[in-house]
C-alpha cells in the first residue's frame, strides 16, 4: 500500500486539473449567458414587459432535460439549470446588490456600532446587563447603580414588553417600564437596550431606548425586521432557538436591506435534546458568523444556559471564541423576580463574574 | 424469584396506601391554605393594597427551609413551597378561570368551528387546499375550479402576505393577493384561509378572509395572538417547528383568553436531525392534543414533509391518528410556482390523492 | 399579464436564441465534467478513498467565486456550482446506490421473511408482542398464553440480555432468560425474537431464538452487524434514536453484504426536543424506507411513544402509513415490571388494542 | 409601593398567622411522605425494580386533580404535586447519586490519569493528535515525527479498527494498524490511544495500545463497557452524539463499577438541526461534567466541528471552559486521507494551531 500514493497522485491530479479547466470554461459561458440575461431584462424594462417568464423557463428546462445524453440525466440537468435560472433572476432583482449586504466586510465603522456612549465590536468587550423585566423604579435603581460602577463597557438591558409563553404570567410594565428604564439609565449615564415585540409598538420603544432588541421568538418576524430596517436605530438581533445561522443572517439582511446597518447579532442557545441547560450554547456560531459578516456578535449567556452556576466558564469560552460581548441577566433579589428568577444572578455574583471574566476596561470617554 | 411478587406486592401496596393517605391530607391543608390566600386577597383589594408581596414570600421560604428536618432538605422545601406560592398567585390572578380555557371540553359547538359553509371538527374531514402563494387571477382560477369539484369538505388556502426567510424572494401580492383570493373563492362558493403576519395588517386580512392563519414562525408572536383573540375570526394556529405541544396550547390560550374560541390547531412537522423530510411529522401530536383540548386538530402535510411522493401514506396516517383535516399545497404548474414549487402537487395528483385518502363527502349543504 | 407574449419582437428573439445556444454549450461541458467526475470516483474506489471531499469543493468554490468577473457575482457562482457539485454527487450516488443490495427490490420472497411459522412482509400485519424483559417462567407463561389466543399473526418478544443505561438496574436473566423464552414459545407454538447485544453472546442467542433483534443502541455496532451477516438468522434491525434513514439502510447493508437478506427494519422513534413522548415517532420513515427497499418495515410503538395512552391512534397511523407490523410491550402486571413498566400495557388492554387496530387474521397454517 | 407594609393591620396579621400554621403542618406531612418515599425506593432496589414509575404519578395526579374541591383547581393541584413528586425523585436521586462512583471527587490521583508518560487532568492540557486512520508505516512516521516535536503534552491517536457507517468504505488496517501505531509511538516515545469496537477484539487492542477509546457510536455498548471495567486499562470515553450528559456519566459508571477508575470523558458534539458544523459542540458540557465528577474532560474538536477553519477559536473556547485537553485529527496529506479527509488538518496547520492555543509545555519528564 505504501507506494500507491505517488502513482495515484498523478492520476487523481490529472483528473482534477481537467475538472478545474472545465469549471473555468463553464463559468465563462455562464458569464456570457448572464450578459444576455441582463440585456433581455433591459429590453423588457424599456418595453414595460414583466421581467420573469415562468413558461419560458419551463420550455428551456424541458428541452435541455430532453437532450441530456451523458452522465447527467434529466433530474440533474434540471437541478443545475434551475440554479442557473434562479441566479439569473437574482442578478436582475438586485443588480446593484452584488451580494448580500450582511456579508460585506466594510459594514463596521472603526469605532464599532455606536449605542449611546458605547462602541460595540471595536475591540473592547461590551456587557449587556440588567434584569429580565423592569419591575419598579426602586428595583431598577438598585440594579443600575451597581452596574454603573463596574469598570467595563456596558449597556443597561431590561424588558418592558415581555413575550411570555403563558398568557397569565407577568407581561411587563410596557410603556411605564420604558419610562423607568430610560430615567434610570439617564441617571447613571448608560445606554439602554430593550425588546420590541411588534410593529405597532416600535415607535414608542424606539423613542425611549438607544437600542432595540429582537427576541429569539421574533427572529422570523419579517414585518418587524422590515420596520427596523426603516427605523435606523441600532438593533440587537437574537438568533431564534430553532434557527440556523443562515436564517439568522437572512433576518439581519432584512434589516440591512431596509437601510439600517447597525445590527449586532446574538447567539443565545438552540433547542436540542439535552436538558441540563435550558438551551445548548452553540459556541461555534461565534467564529462561523464572524467568517461571514463584519457585524458584531455577542452571546446571551443567561438564555443559552438557563442556570447561573456555569456562567463564568461559559462566558470565558464565548470570549475566547471571539464574541464581542456578553449578555447576563442580573437582579437585586433573584428569588423575588417577577420572571425568570432562576437564571438571574444577584449583584454580588455579578461583581465576581466580571472579575473572573477579566474583560478590559473601556477607553476613557471624552465628553 | 417466582414467589417474590406476592410478598413484595403486600409491602409495596401498604407503602403506596400510606402515600395516598398523606397526599389526601396534604391536599386538604392546601385547600384550607388557598381559602386563607383568597381571603387575604379580598382584604387587600378592599384596602387598595398590592396583591403580590415578594418579600413576604421570601421570608416564609427562608423560615420553612430553615426548619427543614427530614428527608426533604432546604432545596426541596423551597421548590415545593414556591410551587404552592405560584399556584396561590394563579388562583388570585384568574379566580374565574378555574383552568386554562383551551383544556375545556365544551369549546366545540356540535357543528364544529364554522368557517363559511364548512364545519371543522364535526366528524367530516376538512381539506385545506390551494397554492402556496396567490400569483395571479388566472392561476387562482385554474386551481380553485378544480378544487371546487372535489367531493369533499374543503377550504381554499393561499398566501397573500408571505413570511419568506430571504428578503429578496417573492413576498406575496399582499392586498392584491387578498382581493384575488376572495374573488376566486366567492366565484366557487368556497371559504378561505390565508396567513396574517402582523397586527398592523390584521384588519385588512380579516376583512378579506373567512379564517386567519398564524404561521409556524408566528406561533410565539404574543401581540398577534392577543389581537386575534380580540378579532373574533376563526384562526388556524400552526405549531412552531421547534415548539412543544405545551407551548402550542399556551399560544392557543392567548387567543381564547382574548375571547375567541374558534381556533383550529395544526401540526406541521418539527425540526429534527433527519433530512429526508423537510421537517419530521409528529403524528403522535394529534392524539396528544386531542386528549388535552376539544379544539380541532389538522395536519399540514406539505410543510411537514416538504416532498410530494409520500403525501398519501402520511395523509392516511394523520387521519388514522384522528386528525380532523389535512392541508396540502396544490398548484396548476408546480415547476413554475413563485414559491415552494418542490412541495406543491399538481391538479391531477390532487384528484388521485383525494381518491386515495377516501375521505367522506360532506353532508349536503342546505342553502 | 395575458397579452405579454404577443409583444415579443425580433430583438428579444435574437437574445433568446443566444441563450439557447449558450445553454447547449454549457450542457455539453457539464456532461464532459460528469465523465471526469465518474472517472475520479472509480479511481478513488479502487484505492478505498472516501468519495466525497468537502474541502476540495470549498476550495473550488472559493477559486471560482474569487474569479467571478461579470454579471454573476460570487453568490450566484457559488449557488450554480453548488448545484453542479450536488448533481455530481448524485450521479456518483446513483451508481453507488445501484450497487447497494438493500435497495434491490427482489429481496423479499413471496411468502415474506419466514420466522418460524410466520411470514413477515407478505401482506398480513405481524404483531411483535411480549414483555420488556423475561422475568420468570410464570410471568412468561401468563403473558404468552394470552398472546397465543389472539387471532393475529404474531411473534413472541422478550429481552434476556438487556442493554440498560444504568449499570445498577436489572440487566436481564441472560442465558436463563433465553431458555425460558424458548420453552414458553414452544409450548404455544410461537416464533421468538430477542435482542443480541454483542458478538461474544451471538451464538447462544442464535441457538435459542428464531429471530435476532439489534437494539437502537447497537444500530451502529458494525462488528455485530457483520457477525449477523454471517449468521444467516432473521434479524430485526431497529433504527438508532439518533440515526438518519440513510444510516439505517447502511446498517442493513452491513448485514446483507455479509450474505444475509433476512432483515426486517424497525422505526422506533427519534430523539427530539419534544418531551410529551419518550421519542418522536417518525411515521414518514415507513413510506420513505419502502420507497428504497423491499425489506419489511415495522414500528415499535412502545419505545417510540414511551406511554400507553395513545398506542391505538398511533398504531393505526403506522399501519395506515404502510407498516408491515407493530411491536408492543405487554406485561401481566406492568406496575411490577422489572423494567420499563410505564410503557408496557396489561393483557386486557392488549385485547382491546388488537381489536381496535383491526388487523387481519393470518391465513391458516397447513402443517 | 413603598408605604405598603405599614398599612398592614390586625386582620391581615391574623390571616398571615393562619398561613404560617398551615405551612408548618403541610411541611410536617411532606416530611412524613418523604420517609415513605425512601422506604419504597429501598424495597424496589432490593427487588431490582425501576425506581421511577411515571404511570403511578399520572394516576395520583389524576386522582388528586379529580378530587380538587376548593380554591385550588386541577391545574394548581397538579403543579404543586408535580413539584412534590420532583422533589421526591430528587431525594431518591440524591441517595442514588451519592452511591454513584463517577460522582466521587477523590477519583483522580494527584498526577492525573497516567497514560504512558503523560498525566491527564493534572493541570497541563493534553493534546490527542494523529490521523483518523492508520494507513501505512510511512504515513504514521511522517505524522508522528512532527507531533513528537511539539512542546506540549500529547498522546498519539489513530484508528486501526474503524466503525464506518458505510460497509463499503475503508474499515481500517485492524491488527496490522495496531502494530504500526505501537511501533511508531515507541520510536518517538509517545503514548497511544486507539478505538476498541467490540469485546471480541478488546484483548488485542489492549495489548498494543496504552489507552482504549470508546467511540461515540459505542457509548451505549454496555457489554463493551463492562469488559473495559475489567480490563484496567485507561479509557477515553466519548459522548454519543445523541447522548445526554447523564447518560455519559452512566456509561462511565459501567466502567468504574467494573473496577476501573481510569476514565477520561470526551465531549465531541451532539446532533442538532444546525448543518454548518457536523455536530454542535456543547461547550457547556465541560463545566457541567466537572461539577459532577473529578474525571478529566477533553473535547474532540475534529468530530464536534467536522471542519478545519474554526479549530482555533473553538479550541480556545474549550480550554477556557475548563477542558483538560483537546483531540484534533492531523494528516500529512488530508486530501489523500482514506477517511474523513475534510476534517483533518495538515502538519503545518497543526503547528499554527498549537501556537495559537498557547497551551503550557509539560513539566520535564524525569527518566
Amino acid at each position: 500500500m505504501s507506494s500507491r500514493k505517488t502513482v495515484d497522485d498523478l492520476e487523481l491530479g490529472t483528473l482534477r486539473s481537467k475538472i478545474d479547466g472545465l469549471n473555468r470554461r463553464i463559468l465563462e459561458l455562464l458569464q456570457q449567458r448572464g450578459d444576455v440575461v441582463l440585456e433581455i431584462a433591459r429590453v423588457k424594462q424599456e418595453k414595460g414587459l414583466d421581467g420573469y417568464d415562468a413558461s419560458r423557463e419551463d420550455e428551456m428546462l424541458r428541452e435541455l432535460a430532453g437532450s441530456a445524453v451523458g452522465p447527467f440525466g434529466p433530474p440533474e440537468v434540471k437541478e443545475i439549470f434551475k440554479a442557473i435560472f434562479r441566479s439569473s433572476v437574482n442578478i436582475q432583482e438586485r443588480k446593484r446588490l452584488q451580494e448580500q449586504r450582511v456579508r460585506r466586510f466594510d459594514l463596521l465603522p472603526p469605532g464599532g456600532i455606536r449605542v449611546g456612549n458605547v462602541g460595540i465590536g471595536a475591540g473592547v468587550s461590551t456587557l449587556f446587563l440588567g434584569p429580565c423585566s423592569v419591575e419598579s423604579e426602586e428595583q431598577m435603581d438598585r440594579i443600575a447603580s451597581r452596574i454603573a460602577r463596574l469598570p467595563v463597557q456596558k449597556i443597561l438591558r431590561a424588558g418592558a414588553f415581555k413575550p411570555r409563553t403563558n398568557p397569565y404570567t407577568f407581561q411587563g410594565l410596557r410603556e411605564e417600564g420604558l419610562r423607568i428604564l430610560r430615567a434610570t439609565a439617564d441617571r447613571y449615564g448608560m445606554a439602554t437596550v430593550t425588546e420590541v415585540l411588534d410593529t405597532a409598538t416600535l415607535d414608542v420603544v424606539a423613542e425611549h431606548s438607544d437600542m432595540l432588541q429582537v427576541g429569539a421568538r421574533n427572529m422570523y418576524n419579517t414585518e418587524l425586521l422590515k420596520a427596523l430596517g426603516r427605523s435606523g436605530k441600532p438593533v440587537l438581533l437574537k438568533r431564534g432557538f430553532m434557527a440556523t445561522l443562515d436564517e439568522l443572517l437572512l433576518s439581519a439582511e432584512y434589516i440591512l436591506a431596509g437601510g439600517n446597518d447597525r445590527v449586532v447579532l446574538c447567539e443565545r442557545g438552540i433547542r436540542t435534546f439535552e436538558t441540563r441547560t435550558r438551551n445548548t450554547l452553540d459556541v461555534a456560531a461565534v467564529p462561523l458568523l464572524k467568517q461571514d459578516t463584519s457585524l458584531p456578535v455577542i452571546v446571551d449567556l443567561s438564555h443559552a444556559l438557563g442556570r447561573k452556576d456555569i456562567l463564568l466558564p461559559c462566558g470565558r469560552a464565548a470570549l475566547a471564541a471571539g464574541a464581542d460581548g456578553l449578555m447576563v441577566e442580573v437582579h437585586d433579589a433573584p428569588d423575588q423576580a417577577l420572571s425568570d428568577g432562576f437564571q438571574q444572578i444577584d449583584l454580588d455574583s455579578l461583581d465576581e463574574l466580571v472579575a473572573g471574566l477579566g474583560v478590559k476596561a473601556p477607553e476613557k470617554e471624552n465628553g
